[in-house]
């Protein structure tokens, strides 16, 4: 392979020169043919090198180069749904990241995911290579089912839909339920990609207020009343961005309201592992009816691996089963069985409680140090990773956020999850991910030049 | 872990009911704590007891029943477009699928599949917990740059954009190009799942004739003149269903008629590594300007690992990324490393050429046993795993893919991949799937029938 390698660099194999015969080249070297084989096989993988049926071995042409789309956030991006997901997701391993949504790698099970990988090296083929059945792998939504179960939400296996990611079950929902042109329902503020969402299923949306245990309610009828939305798109336990959680009051009232107006909503339990204690669920108090739920692995378990899922009534699912076809086909049954296994391991218990138990301790040292410069939280979460919280007077998060991009800080300015761009003043912190005091620095500095 | 399971089938711990405390067992038991905790984590795991923090275990809830939508083929569903996918894929291990896209799974590269698994569990924890980048994988952009280069299609590897598969890659493409009464142009016959997937977006269909050296040019003309569609989704190599290839004269008429219409056409390579000799690409003609290229690994690698990809002009890239985000979230990194584990394998290369044998000595016998009772091949292809038959004259195939799937056998009739429906006496077989003479031997006795 080195001998190749030095030729092709030192030019005198080019592009598309045909490489020596295997023959030849194992006379030349002193080796088995078997050996040169197996090393231009190896180049062929790697791509220096192409075999060409028939014909024997070429050089490859040189790579394409990689443009700066290829490297890290964008400065002159405007603070629109995407810019939170847009710069954390392309910036590099020196960035902070207090603006993302997920927690360090170092805080998920990794021991579970390596056990659960070595597992599946040792699976039957059919594991490996087909794909899933349309509803999804059985042991894991029976597994979903009794989890369910404990949130008071009775559903079947048969009632649960397993999909690439929460996102996925929620575009799911939407092309079932939802026309273009349909209203449909957020909190203001709410998730930023259910704006890029929605927008991508061309409807309207109108918010409604998010207040401390859940929305606003007279707000909520008025907009019942006077919009007719088709949807309405929360979260229950650790609202994101304000880590509120809804309180049984809210969650009865909120749903004897909609029932009139023939509403849907659908609940997104995505932190629901997160949770020090269980908020009411709606779908448990509606039983399925009116709501659907949807979730995924990805904030508690791993988002490399992509797996969602959706609990709605039974008459629902056959549509949703087509509309999974039509859209992405298969169902992900390799990340299926690697989540499975990571849930039935031993160890992934205590790691969950660990876990939460370090979010908590973080949180106090985040909210410790905010107040410090100045930045206090809107209220205090029970549990999750998400701080929001009020900057000082005359401050403009998108404008903070803009200026610390340019030194390697991704924050998550109030106005991307805010409908009513009303958030101006707020920001939204990570607890895992600001553990650097460069972050608070930076944001001392900000406050003070006001 | 025994005796709390004895107690639970037994009764004697009712569903509900509070486990003995750690320490209690672990003196009953006469072990120590420590393995009491570890077996209480194991059941919980299970799912057979539930840990309530702060308060201990508890019996689980007996679990839902499983509904008979669970298990396998539903006779009295209509032949649509979504039959084949749905009675393939719900199938059980013991039916006969010589109408399924896909290959059994012991032909497809286990050994590299194994290889990459354990790789993977070694790999750093940003690998197994990370959301990848918006593109995706980098080096596995680089090894497409390469393989579609081969192709004679230059795309550098910041045109390439990683999806969760081939199927999520056409849908992202027509988010990003079609609105809802846009005209689209299909192949008739084309994979049905083409149908499924544009009805979905809610656009008109048009079909054109499908002959064996691409579509009629004289009807797309036409087509083109009348309904100014959009968009135009084709194969240019082993066209789905009837593997037939693109002829270079065709490709170049087709892009020049096109051309003052300002058509966009979608490219889907998806058997690309089945070809004996590379068809023409219409993305090489092109050169990635009106044509956009899209492809999987599900049909040569895994369906289980989901990873598709979509290669286009770089002004477009960004609309679909923002898409991707919006509808899915995450690039499944874990999958995209594996696949590129599997593709940098050494003995990957030699799988898909004896693959290639295998599947052409298939498509062999296959033809031989369907002339033996009168069913006779369209036209012979060149490679892949598709056979697309006309049956003696008075046949129906979806009446004889009804009546064979009461005998656990699925078809793929010809009506589900014609948009004019006027393919009632064709039927796909799969080369791969249709071995077992049982096959023959139903389809003769239908055949003796008629």
């Amino acid at each position: 392979m080195g001998a190749i390698r030095e030729r092709i660099t030192g030019r005198r194999l080019a592009p598309g020169a045909r490489l020596p015969s295997i023959r030849a080249f194992a006379t030349a070297m002193a080796v088995s043919k078997s050996t040169v084989v197996e090393a231009y096989d190896r180049l062929a993988a790697e791509g220096a090198i192409e075999a060409r049926r028939g014909s024997g071995f070429f050089v490859a042409g040189p790579p394409q180069p990689f443009s700066p789309a290829d490297l890290g956030p964008r400065l002159e991006r405007a603070v629109d749904p995407f810019w939170v997901s847009r710069q954390t997701l392309d910036a590099g391993d020196t960035v902070l990241k207090p603006g993302c949504g997920w927690l360090p790698a170092e805080w998920l099970p990794q021991e579970s995911l390596r056990r659960s990988l070595r597992a599946l090296s040792r699976a039957p083929a059919e594991t490996l290579a087909d794909y899933g059945t349309p509803l999804g792998l059985a042991p894991l939504r029976l597994w979903l089912s009794r989890r369910l179960a404990g949130h008071g939400i009775e559903a079947a296996p048969d009632q649960i839909l397993l999909t690439e990611s929460g996102t996925q079950a929620l575009d799911l929902v939407c092309s079932l339920l939802v026309e273009p042109g349909d209203t449909v329902l957020v909190d203001d503020p709410c998730y930023f990609n259910f704006h890029a969402l929605l927008r991508a299923h061309r409807v309207r949306m109108v918010g409604v207020p998010f207040g401390p245990n859940g929305p606003d309610l007279a707000a909520f009828e008025q907009v019942l009343s006077e919009h007719r939305p088709r949807l309405y798109v929360t979260n229950s336990g650790l609202h994101n961005p304000t880590g509120a959680s809804l309180s049984p009051v809210v969650a009865h009232r909120l749903l004897k309201l909609s029932e009139p107006f023939g509403l849907t909503i659908v609940e997104d339990d995505i932190f629901a592992d997160f949770e020090l204690e269980p908020a009411p669920r709606l779908a448990a108090f509606d039983g399925l009816e009116r709501v659907v739920q949807i979730g995924s692995f990805s904030k508690s378990l791993s988002a490399s691996v992509r797996c969602g899922y959706i609990a709605a009534r039974r008459d629902w699912i056959e549509g949703l089963i087509d509309l999974k076809i039509a859209g992405s086909f298969g169902t992900g049954r390799l990340a299926a069985e690697l989540v499975l296994g990571v849930l039935k391991d031993g160890g992934y218990r205590r790691h969950m409680d660990g876990l939460r138990t370090r979010l908590a301790r973080a949180m106090g040292e985040t909210a410790a140090r905010l107040h410090a410069i100045g930045i206090e939280p809107w209220i205090e979460p029970r549990g999750g990773m998400f701080l929001w919280c009020r900057l000082p007077e005359g401050l403009d998060s998108a404008v903070i956020a803009q200026r610390l991009l340019a030194q390697d800080i991704v924050l998550a300015p109030g106005n991307v999850y805010s409908l009513s761009q009303s958030a101006s003043r707020f920001m939204r912190f990570n607890v895992a991910q600001s553990g650097d005091p460069r972050l608070f620095a930076a944001l001392g500095r900000v406050v003070k030049d006001r």
